[in-house]
């Protein structure tokens, strides 16, 4: 009899144990990068093989919502269709690359101050609905190690503003231009404009791939 | 008895009118430009005048939110704050030069299709209220009439975009670029890039404050 | 005897002729757009057909000088070498696109100023040499016809400086801009940015390639 | 007798001593920063000043030769005008800024590879004619310490050109950039973008000109 009760019990708690442990969804939000990363080899692929490593591809259920040549008011703009509409538990911002490059490519780059307010506001939009937000800096638009990047001071200037955004929105940061820039300082001894980390100075290459994947893995998982 | 009756009516009547013939809250929402048109000389000032003229100045109630160096996202972050807050009857939107503009002064212009999504959503939110909205076009950037001002290309293609978005949304369009651009081919015949409807090719002399007060009154009063 | 005095008068009329009739060179001196001029189809080739056509094949030699990406100061480092050292007698100078263009592509278009020193400095070395030169007016940056194409006003900038140049160095004037402008406004009702003389907005298509050979065969041939 | 023979050998050494120590002519060849040092409290005003207290005034003639807004092709255009015609020992070129920056400010910077190729040109002439040349870095547009001026990275390309340059025309190199980022790391513990070196992250305080007349003074006198 008190065997039948304590299989009852069991069954109880585990029922509820499945009830509470309901998969996590994260979503990755940004431009092409993130766009890049549901591919065969890219670092949300990357992401969710390492989850399956470890036995946890049932706790987590990670999808992408990136769009290349995304900038901060684009995410602004398609939030509650692309992130919103989808409930998410976590979401990831990386964005920053474009309102930057634009600058030069286009004319079209953002004002600092206005990349801060409308970061700001998908943040606050997010959390408002209990939502967790990670946010990264822009990782790279070169890779040269002598400090002479066309846009490494307009970069790091933006990656400044993404770590006050951090503090601000107790949001976990996940500094990814402080990592490429340390990987690289140690790696790309010959001092490269790609291939280190990335394709063609901006986009991942496997090496890349992975180390996001990490950095994220680290953040993400507790 | 009779007396008593028609007098009690009139009253009613009055009270009536008056209830209906509350002042017309106006905003006028825009960059510097419109910054500068509540000065003496200002065009809404003028229009103000105008309206005393008419012995309609208790009918209206003329409101400046022009902020210098704003874009559409400009307005679109701030339009709480400045002008759903004075909760207007109508508002008349005027912006453009700057996302045009600040595309070679800063390489921070406006995409066309985000300018167009940011109006867009402006015009939603104002209309959503019962709000009458109405836009003008990009005046000028340079007045020479030779169509070698640097930016006039991309300045006509913003224009085309406004005027499509006053179809779209049904908003009366005050087309102040067709305008300064016929004002000056009648009266600027030394090709000069400044002087004849502007004091430096982009903000308004006192000629340009009286025909923008012209077009505007034409627009805004039946 | 009277027959042999003629025939030998004849020779040396003749070979007279010859030596006058020495073959023309002709040197097209400009960016990419002159570069594909010598392609099978492009308006340097077709040139040359014309003159076949006409018997004048051997009175001309036309050789192409374009390089992609060519401003006005990447002809003047380049014009020893690529135009000088061929010792021509006709030099059609045909740039400025590039010029305009990389304002908004890479940020280092040519200044107005200076873009006028460096193309008079390239024309007074070539006619201190006894060359002739001819100059072309930059033919487009977008083909719509609504003047919205983003650098027409530059554009048209550029094109009145060198028609100033020409009136002021004694070339004649090849207006490929006016041209152009013309035939679209005839061709291109539907207000198309490129497929008209361009395949896209820049380089030229059949049509444009015919249209700027035969405005080069009134300048150059008498 | 014998001591008026040394007497007049003493007198023919003075003269001789005299011919040969004719006053070296040192022109300051740059942009507005150039411009400036000419003032009263200018580094090639200090420099004369330096130059006074150690007794060698008589030595050194001090001309300066700097136009604001001048980029390496303003250099070149204006080199026989402006420093040729005053028939220099030796010239100091201070230029790059302008090269940099007027690509955010004008869209009209200057292209590697021709910034190299008209820097190239200016020594070779100036060398021709046994001139010798001392070539400088840009120094500075913003003195922010964490590595975020907006232009840090591409005018470290530039100052890298420079430094190429140098070496390969045996020019010694006077390298401004990295002076005043050490002085910079050391003395702008607040990371302000300005008032340390400069008045405006651009053009030189009074610790910018001794600073920069101190460097120029280790370089051109032995």
């Amino acid at each position: 009899m008190k065997k039948i009760i304590i299989t009852a019990a069991a069954i109880c708690m585990l029922s509820a144990f499945t009830a509470i442990q309901k998969k996590q969804r994260i979503v990755f939000f940004g431009d092409s990068i993130t766009e890049a990363g549901v591919k065969p080899t890219g670092f949300i692929t990357r992401l969710g093989e390492m989850l399956k490593q470890k036995g946890l591809d049932n706790n987590y259920e990670l999808m992408g919502a990136g769009i290349g040549g995304n900038k901060v008011y684009d995410l602004y703009l398609r939030m509650e269709d692309d992130v919103l509409a989808k409930n998410p538990d976590v979401v990831v911002i990386w964005v920053g690359v474009n309102d930057v490059w634009h600058k030069r490519t286009f004319g079209t780059g953002t004002d600092p101050d206005k990349f801060e307010k409308f970061y700001n506001a998908i943040i606050k939009k997010l959390q408002a609905k209990n939502i967790k937000v990670l946010v990264c800096t822009p990782a790279a638009i070169g890779e040269k190690t002598d400090f002479s990047n066309e846009l490494d001071g307009d970069l790091n200037k933006y990656a400044g503003i993404i770590r006050n955004i951090a503090k601000n929105n107790n949001c976990p940061l996940i500094d990814l231009r402080k990592l490429f820039l340390s990987y690289n300082l140690a790696n790309n001894k010959d001092n490269k404009e790609s291939g280190i980390l990335t394709t063609d100075r901006v986009h991942l290459n496997d090496a890349g791939n992975n180390a996001v994947a990490d950095a994220m893995y680290k953040a993400l998982i507790p």
